[in-house]
């Protein structure tokens, strides 16, 4: 079965966004076997989308077509597919009432273009969109199985799941054929070429590989193993995800596409039955808005402080203003003060720190830009590292934000607080080696 | 000038990987007024390459090839697309000299694969690639241009703006044709088709477009022009965009496609010698971090509390117990008692807060999931207000961001502290009417 993901839309071809349904799509295909031979978009034209509807009926099996569902004028996709193949437009008077519900339940009256999304081509087969107005479809023309669905991510990767996949593969299993099964492992501290070197004699067999991706500032190792039988393909993947984690220990944090660093250490704090409290200064409240983004995080994370001026870090935090005057605000001492300040005002069992300087200026030839602390303090005691991340300042902040994290998760699993490889980075000279959180400055 | 972006790798097609080098040299070629009309991808496959070279060559006046130029084997662009087009292959003298230097300057000896990397089409012009071992080309063939580029993105960056645009720029202009300019405006608090419904009527014109576009929580609007010459186009923008603003007035916070809501927060509050501090629940962080986000914010962001829990909301914000325990966490008074005590505590000009139940759980009947309180406080009082916002937690919490920022924007603007608009999602009977903060609770 060849697939074809054709997404439409101005604001692709125009470069104003990054087309991340394509990878989306092309993902869920593999996972039932499907290939994908063929990415294409065009524009909001009809022309150009009647070319590219009729060349993909000639070259594909499967079509996956995402955007143009809307309910503005420029959105055509089910309009040129239906002249496309010579299809009248059929009002689907179940999807009218959904779209009015919809705009009901939020005591509001549907919009009169609106009332477009509920015309399908005849013969089409009508896909709900439980969390959006535009319903999607799928119209067989030309032995092509051509599936309509919104632009919107969330709305299409729901779609997607819930309605293409398991037509698709209901389609597909008859034939037969080898059976795919596929994971993500998300690490953190490693980088992909040493990933790639440590890892190359695990999955050497045939039917099995191992794919690398970075997500910055994580790197993501995708195993996949095939098998006659789902059994098969599951018990060997299984094998393979051991063999993986035997060799990386806790440079793993997580298992899946949907794991997040933040939900894994507030599962691991709500385990433990302990407390974080958080005293941002470079990172701004990006760590906070990380935790309470895991829906149930209280139990875990009661708050913190963003002290981004020195005179907050004083007040709020109990800095000694001394400390700040002698050794500035990036440095050890005043990480650790600031650590210790939030564990205490906050009533907490851990705090953790960060004070840097994310850039683009601020830097001086002793405290170069890309110069962070990130202070961790428990019952025992409190610790503190420095790194120097020569990124921009969204990555500088997104990095020190992951290392935070990734330093009460590795303090829960009883492991060295950084991952040595993150070291890696760090240009001779500056601060200590990396050592153990028992090494650390108490 | 009809452009095609084709790119080329097994890990595209098998969704490994978002393709973002197509956005980027979409947006390369509008601001040379070329417009893109199609994006391809195929695979490492010397068959569906052929075809996708043929097909740009018949569709495309330039094709940007990126991809497939590496040593190992399968890149294989350049020796498909010299068979696609019957030329033959020659080595590059220059090109093997500049990467055997590459590889002594790293004191590595160069792998015999990487010479491959020195052969292209006769015919073909050698672009150089400063910051890699693969130089690109550009090949004329059947009248359309084709430019061979590296898939690294910032090997790509760099060529594409040092050699490729320049080629293009040099046969776009002297062709004459119509210039384009556009620009975007961005809005917060209107629907996408209020926006197209009220706006509908303002470029009519032959030569004048509007595009929509949801970028949640934000609407984007993209006015296009055209005109005989870069002076007409730009005047007739100009005129658009006038328009459009006039209109919309407080609705647009932005124009440019890289403005942000926060960096024009921290502008005005700056320019106006503000300061803020920030009280945040449930945005956990999200708004001390999209203003850290801006280099410079020290100027006008001295910090905040983030009170996840009621304690820390009691003990670093000043709010009153008893507030909670009579009106609960999510209530007005709470949400003015937190902007108060931000401003206080940190000394500054105003203070914001948010206190909500972004969900999934923590919902009643009174009070139902979606709920949230936005308050602000400044020297002449304070004004709490209240939504619903019925979207899933990372939205919601998305949206109350965006309100909080919004609200000292607008509140430096003089304008009503909320945009009428984004009361429409809201059901009757939770909350009070909209009104501007002259009418707030003080």
């Amino acid at each position: 079965m060849r697939a074809e993901v054709l997404t439409i839309g101005d604001e692709l071809l125009r470069g104003e966004i990054v087309d991340s349904n394509k990878s989306f799509l092309s993902d869920r295909l593999l996972r039932i076997d499907v290939e994908t031979r063929f990415h294409s978009s065009v524009r909001d034209d009809p022309a150009d989308m009647t070319d590219a509807f009729r060349r993909a009926a000639t070259r594909a099996d499967v079509v996956l077509v995402s955007g143009g569902l809307g309910p503005t004028r420029d959105d055509l996709t089910i309009a040129v597919l239906a002249e496309t193949f010579d299809r009248k437009l059929e009002l689907h008077e179940p999807s009218l009432r959904t779209i009015e519900a919809f705009f009901e339940r939020f005591g509001r009256k549907m919009a009169e273009t609106n009332a477009k999304q509920a015309w399908f081509p005849e013969g089409a087969e009508v896909l709900p969109n439980p969390v959006g107005t535009a319903p999607g479809c799928l119209l067989e023309a030309e032995g092509t199985l051509f599936f309509c669905m919104p632009g919107v991510p969330r709305e299409l990767f729901r779609m997607m799941d819930e309605e293409v996949v398991p037509r698709i593969a209901a389609r597909v299993r008859p034939v037969g054929g080898t059976v795919v099964r596929s994971t993500i492992l998300k690490t953190f501290g490693i980088g992909e070429s040493t990933l790639e070197e440590e890892l190359s004699d695990l999955a050497r067999e045939e039917g099995l590989s191992l794919g690398f991706r970075t997500t910055f500032p994580d790197n993501y190792l995708r195993p996949v193993a095939r098998g006659a039988t789902e059994a098969e393909a599951e018990a060997r993947l299984a094998t393979l995800c051991a063999a993986l984690q035997e060799r990386l220990g806790s440079l793993v944090y997580g298992v899946g596409a949907e794991v997040t660093l933040e939900a894994v250490v507030i599962a691991a704090l709500t385990a433990a039955g302990r407390s974080v409290a958080t005293a941002e200064s470079c990172t701004g409240g990006m760590i906070g808005a990380r935790l309470t983004s895991v829906p149930g995080s209280s139990a875990a994370y009661v708050g913190g402080v963003v002290a981004y001026a020195n005179q907050a870090k004083i007040d709020h935090l109990g800095v000694d203003p001394g400390l700040l005057e002698t050794h500035g605000a990036v440095s050890e001492p005043v990480a650790l003060a600031m650590a210790r300040g939030a564990r205490e005002r906050f009533g907490t069992d851990f705090g953790v720190s960060t004070t840097g300087i994310s850039g683009p200026d601020g830097g001086s030839a002793e405290k170069p830009v890309g110069l962070v602390w990130v202070g961790f303090a428990h019952e025992g005691g409190s610790a503190a590292q420095d790194f120097v991340f020569p990124f921009d300042r969204e990555r500088h902040r997104a990095l020190t934000t992951q290392v935070a994290l990734d330093w009460i998760r590795r303090h829960l699993a009883g492991e060295p607080r950084v991952a040595a490889r993150y070291l890696e980075a760090r240009p001779a000279g500056v601060g200590g080696p990396p050592g153990s959180d028992a090494g650390g400055k108490t």
